[in-house]
């Protein structure tokens, strides 16, 4: 059986019209002899439209019920699609994770799929029905509905096709792919046709927003091949692979960024051991993630400073968490809501030496300031001022010749 | 364990705040120190809306994909509950039909209740919860969802109160109780204090549309004492009880009504054997009821005419089902959409002589004409022309006193 397992995300499903043009395109792999298996998300703003509403009526909504109500959108957005097809003639229904079942562990509104039972869904792909699948859900030992992080329909589709054992996994969304740099900013930005699951997962979880990263890395430990691809064009989209599948002209591959970090430099910080620690422990322990740290190197090994930042909506928080937290002692703390983060993201990086050295000197060229850097195996960041992010990261598109990207 | 079933509907759970009000009216009776088991319908309006996107995407939407849709709505309204109610500080949780189950049979849609299991909610009742249950929902022997007739969740609080063998079951709706007749037509309307099931159910199926009818007669099949009253208001509503609890001092406990009748007069039909059988077996085939039928002594033995009515949404199909009819001839169709059916019900009419002659006389002599009757053992309804219809309702409110109802 070749099995593929298609992903609608909400923006494809967002209307009645969408889901009609959906369905067309579940039938085209059919005709092409394929056993499809559907996972779609809930049509799109369906889910904060419920998630107002457990706001709106109990301060502290209980997250087990709050999941039985934000799972009501793919039930829907699923149903939907199952009856235009058997309205079309082919066979077809909705499957809800507790009838499979999918089956998570964890918490509630953030659980895991540990498992997806097969069988079900085996013996209908065979008699030739094409299962509609819930995404973002599942069910937990005591059978009550669960769902998974915000955008967990893409680790859904992922786990499907890891467990059904599928040729390809094709997330139909609303880009045509994943671009060397995010097209709204500036139109240098080209189309990648091939990149590796570590350079994917670096440009999302640093903001480009085509799959989410949970769910690239499931894909990664499990090898799935991705396409990533628009429901709305007929341009082949992005394939993400393993590294020894690319075959690129250019080290660096996309450059990506963020618009809503906050730094935060903490002046005259007294300098002993664990103070560093000491800071992290209660942003860790609120869910506050901290990006980049820099620990100057004290002066008369008596005061530092210590620069960091973090979400600007986790600012707030962040800031009282400071204030209140008589561990350490600093004379002041300064705060910077109009930062980026501009990233260079290839594997090869670390083949090839002095990328670093090139991207600095064309951002100094162009006097823009470096105010934080940070690096892993195969990414480069630098903060600077909000201001120069447009320009920066057309001249570092340029400096690494993105124009001319496979 | 003293077990009680608080039913809420649509327009008691019809927005954030009305959510709110029921948890507090939910608290009142747990402070009552019962037991309380709730079952919830969709808040108001969202069937309808969901019903309608089924209908926009799918000329043949299949119904067994409709009631995955369609079941999202109680699963919302009763999440919020419980949710509001452990906001509370009260232990609660939503039990979805296919989480108890409760077990239904027959088509998708309109299937039957066969079986509600109770271990898991008595266990959670004896722990101290309170489990709010979907309405009009259940599941069949395939694992999938299912739906009942429209207005099916006061049929699923009947019997939630049957299996586990509640004391009461009380209905919380937006109207305070049954009246005399519908006081949106006569400010002379009284409610009811207490009514046997026979009456309600003429009552209900002839337009009074407090509750539904097979839920009625679930009640009455299985002895479950009613109380319909309203979320809104303090005073007590209408007991629905066996015959032998009511003590009025009326013979006729009600007038009901209906708006949305259509009759149809077939001049000259050819009177053979089976003639009537041969015009409505395909309305029967096509769902369409037929009311009330009158025919007409043919004079000569040769021709008759026949007369019967329909619900005016019906209208379209009947006349094209007549007119394609190969097997029937008739001169001419006459068609009246200018009817209201009016009815006096009350169980005691069968033992109380010349309650129809009182009936045809007060019309009479407000110059009201007949145009069609019909009987059962408790309840005389006429036809009259609609504009006619409140002079009819008020003056037979009048002759039977049903002012001094108790």
């Amino acid at each position: 059986m070749k099995i593929i397992v298609l992903k609608f995300g909400g923006t494809s499903v967002g209307s009645l019209e969408k889901i009609i043009k959906v369905s067309k395109i579940i039938i085209s792999y059919i005709k092409k002899k394929y056993k499809v298996i559907v996972v779609s998300s809930a049509m799109s703003g369906v889910t904060n439209e419920l998630l107002s509403k457990t706001k709106k009526i109990a301060r502290n909504f209980p997250n087990d019920e709050k999941d039985v109500i934000l799972s009501t959108g793919e039930q829907i957005s699923c149903a939907l699609i199952a009856g235009k097809l058997r309205d079309l003639g082919y066979m077809s229904r909705s499957w809800l994770g507790w009838q499979l079942p999918i089956i998570t562990r964890g918490n509630h509104s953030s659980s895991r799929i540990i498992k997806i039972k097969k069988n079900k869904i085996l013996n209908y792909i065979k008699k030739g029905g094409i299962p509609i699948i819930t995404g973002f859900q599942g069910v937990n030992n005591d059978f009550r509905i669960t769902t998974l992080d915000r955008g967990g329909s893409d680790t859904s589709a992922i786990l499907c096709a890891k467990f059904f054992k599928a040729e390809k996994c094709i997330i139909y969304t609303d880009v045509k792919g994943v671009y060397t740099t995010d097209p709204r900013l500036t139109t240098n930005a080209k189309k990648i046709n091939k990149i590796s699951y570590e350079e994917m997962l670096e440009m999302a979880s640093l903001g480009a927003k085509v799959m989410q990263p949970a769910s690239i890395q499931e894909a990664r430990l499990n090898r799935i091949e991705i396409d990533v691809r628009s429901t709305f064009s007929k341009t082949t989209g992005t394939t993400i692979t393993k590294k020894k599948n690319i075959f690129s002209n250019n080290t660096i591959r996309g450059i990506s960024f963020t618009k809503n970090d906050a730094k935060l430099t903490l002046i005259g910080v007294k300098d002993k051991p664990g103070i560093a620690a000491s800071i992290f422990k209660p942003l860790y322990e609120n869910s506050i993630n901290v990006d980049m740290v820099v620990q100057n190197v004290s002066a008369g090994g008596k005061e530092t400073d210590l620069t960091f930042t973090i979400k600007l909506e986790d600012l707030k928080k962040t800031e009282k968490l400071i204030k209140n937290n008589i561990f350490i002692k600093y004379r002041k703390l300064i705060i910077n809501k109009n930062v980026s983060k501009v990233s260079i993201v290839g594997v090869g990086m670390i083949t090839t030496p002095g990328i670093t050295y090139r991207m600095f000197k064309a951002l100094a060229k162009k006097k823009i300031n470096i105010e934080v850097i940070s690096t892993s195996e195969i990414k480069i960041s630098v903060l600077i001022d909000k201001k120069n992010l447009k320009k920066s990261v057309e001249i570092l598109h340029q400096e690494f010749k993105l124009n001319n990207s496979l």
